[in-house]
Parts: C-alpha cells; sequence; structure tokens
C-alpha cells in the first residue's frame, strides 16, 4: 500500500508518501513545497497545486490523505488555509487518486498514541516508525508523513511497531520544491 | 475592457463576463457553475475549477475580478468557502489573466452607489447597467457581474450610469454549467 500525505499550508505545504505492508513502513518520498517570501497569494496556489500534481505522478499512491479540518485559530486564517486545501484536493482528484480525511487527533492517537501529542512527538514518531536517521523536518512534512502513516494504521488495523521498520534509511527522500523547479 | 467576475462557493459558484469602453457595458456570458446534491467535496472542487478554466479560454478576458473575503459566518464556513475561491483563484492564475480583488464594500458602492446595498437591489441594477430584459439570476450570477462591473467603474474612475447599457439585450447568456458538461 502506497499513502501520499498532504499537510497543506499557504507558507508552506508539507507532503509525505510511504509504502507499508500495515506493519514495516517505508518512507518513499517527503519534502516541503513553498515560495520566495514576496510571492502573490494566487501564484503560491499555482505553485502548490503544480507541486502536488507532479508529485502524484512521480508517487504513484493509491491514497491521498489529508487532515481535515473544522477549526482553525480564526476566520482570516481558516480561508487562507482553505484555500491551499482546496488546490490540494484537487491535485489528489485530478490524479484520480482515493482522498482519505482524519481529524488531528485521529492522526495523532494513530501514530503516537494520544491524541494531544505535540508537534516534536510527532516528528520523533516518524523517525522511529520509519528508520529515519533524523526526524524529518520541517514539522510540515513529519505532519505530512503522520497523516500518511494514519491512513495505514486506519485501513489495515495495524498498530505502530517502533523499530520494526522495513531496513534502517537515510532521510535522503527529503525535498524542498520551489516555483523554479516547476518552470513556473 | 473585457472583465470576468466569479462568486466563488462550494454548493453554487457563480460567474459573469462583461465587455465596456467604462461608460457603456455589454454583457458577454454569465451563469453559476454547480454539481448534483450528492457529489463529494474533491469532485464539486474539480468541476468548479474544470467549468472556470473552459469558461476564461471561452471568454479571453484581460482580468478577472473576484470578491476578497476577510471574513465569513463562522471559521467552518470559512473554510469551504477557501476551497472553492482557491481552485477559482488557481484557474485565473493557470489562464494567465490578472487578479483583481474588491470587498464586498467596495463592489456594491461601485455598483448601487453605496456598501450595504441588498442581492435584490444588485440585481435589478445589473439588469438595468447592462440592459438586460430581465435580472441575472440566481443572485450568484448577479455578484459575479457586479464584480467585474466594479472593476470596470474602479479601473477607468467611470459611474453606474443606468440605462445607457451597450443596447437592449435579452439575457440569453447565461448559462448552467453542470459536471456533464465538462466530460467529468
Amino acid at each position: 500500500m502506497r499513502v501520499f500525505g498532504i499537510d497543506p499550508g499557504s507558507e508552506r505545504t508539507g507532503y509525505g508518501c510511504v509504502e507499508s505492508d500495515g506493519r514495516r513502513h517505508r518512507l518513499v518520498a517527503c519534502g516541503a513545497i513553498s515560495s520566495p517570501p514576496d510571492t502573490a497569494f494566487p501564484e503560491r496556489l499555482r505553485t502548490i497545486h503544480a507541486a502536488l500534481a507532479r508529485l502524484l505522478i512521480d508517487c504513484r499512491p493509491e491514497t491521498v490523505a489529508i487532515e481535515s479540518l473544522f477549526h482553525a485559530a480564526n476566520v482570516r486564517s481558516a480561508l487562507k488555509l482553505g484555500h491551499a486545501r482546496g488546490v490540494a484536493m484537487l491535485a489528489a482528484v485530478e490524479a484520480g487518486v482515493v482522498l482519505a480525511e482524519y481529524t488531528p487527533a485521529e492522526i495523532k492517537r494513530a501514530v503516537v498514541g494520544y491524541g494531544r501529542a505535540d508537534k516534536h512527538q510527532v516528528q520523533q514518531m516518524m523517525k522511529l516508525l520509519l528508520g529515519l536517521d533524523e526526524p524529518p523536518s520541517p514539522h510540515d512534512a513529519a505532519d505530512a508523513l503522520a497523516v500518511a502513516v494514519c491512513h495505514v494504521h486506519c485501513t489495515t488495523g495495524g498498530a505502530a511497531i517502533a523499530g520494526r521498520a522495513a531496513g534502517r534509511q537515510r532521510l535522503r527522500s527529503w525535498r524542498q520544491v520551489k516555483p523554479a523547479d516547476l518552470g513556473i
């Protein structure tokens, strides 16, 4: 099973693709999509959409897993986040991939064991579960991997087995995707 | 000058394209994009994006005008609206069209004369300004035309001249766009 997790954000969108048999997980790719700080908002959306479209072709997952959001700090941040999440969902549906959604508490429960884990704990658990030599960073990439692993656990009924990753892996699949990489 | 207005919404997205010399306006096309009620949310986003992409090719505007949103009834509705607005902005930026944003109060002031006009007044004013034989309906289409006309007025410094539309027009350019029309 190959699952592509997305942690959408207008400043930085994390992604993480995981291959798993339900018990052992292997990192396929992870990273973050970002634009230079002075990039106009519509161009940011274009970069997120184009980068995810290309990554979905490269990674060929069966499922895209994404955090379901029913809350945000305030209406303004909800609107901005909604834009980024909208173009991320569009990339998934255009790629013909099944979309699965999980609440933040479900994700943390599935990967750390309890629903109020902090970002540092999620990063450490991703390092452990994927057998990486360092925790995925920035946390957006770790959060994206977490939602992918959450989907694996929720689908297979498997529990996190720390240290039983499919071999020790270097975190070399990490990538920072910028507009220049996409030719836009 | 040809301006394409969008009134985004996950249930129904209004659009309206206007051609103008700054004083006389002509309706090019207007309508609404919607999906059957049982359509999944990601598919709705796909329909909005695909329909707008096609309409922007057909209408060939120089500018896309869209309502800027910094408020919504609540965080949940802001998130949903953000998704629809995100894919709408994406369609505009992919089409290489300039994007202009106006607040709801700016739009109402520009087309009706004061910032707290209601939807019925906007519909009636669009009928008058575009010389239509009936008000554009549903109100999403009228709101989309209003943001397009607002851009014309704000760019040319022109004021609304009721009844000086470029000839009497039948509202035959109205169209309801559904997924089946897009082959998706």
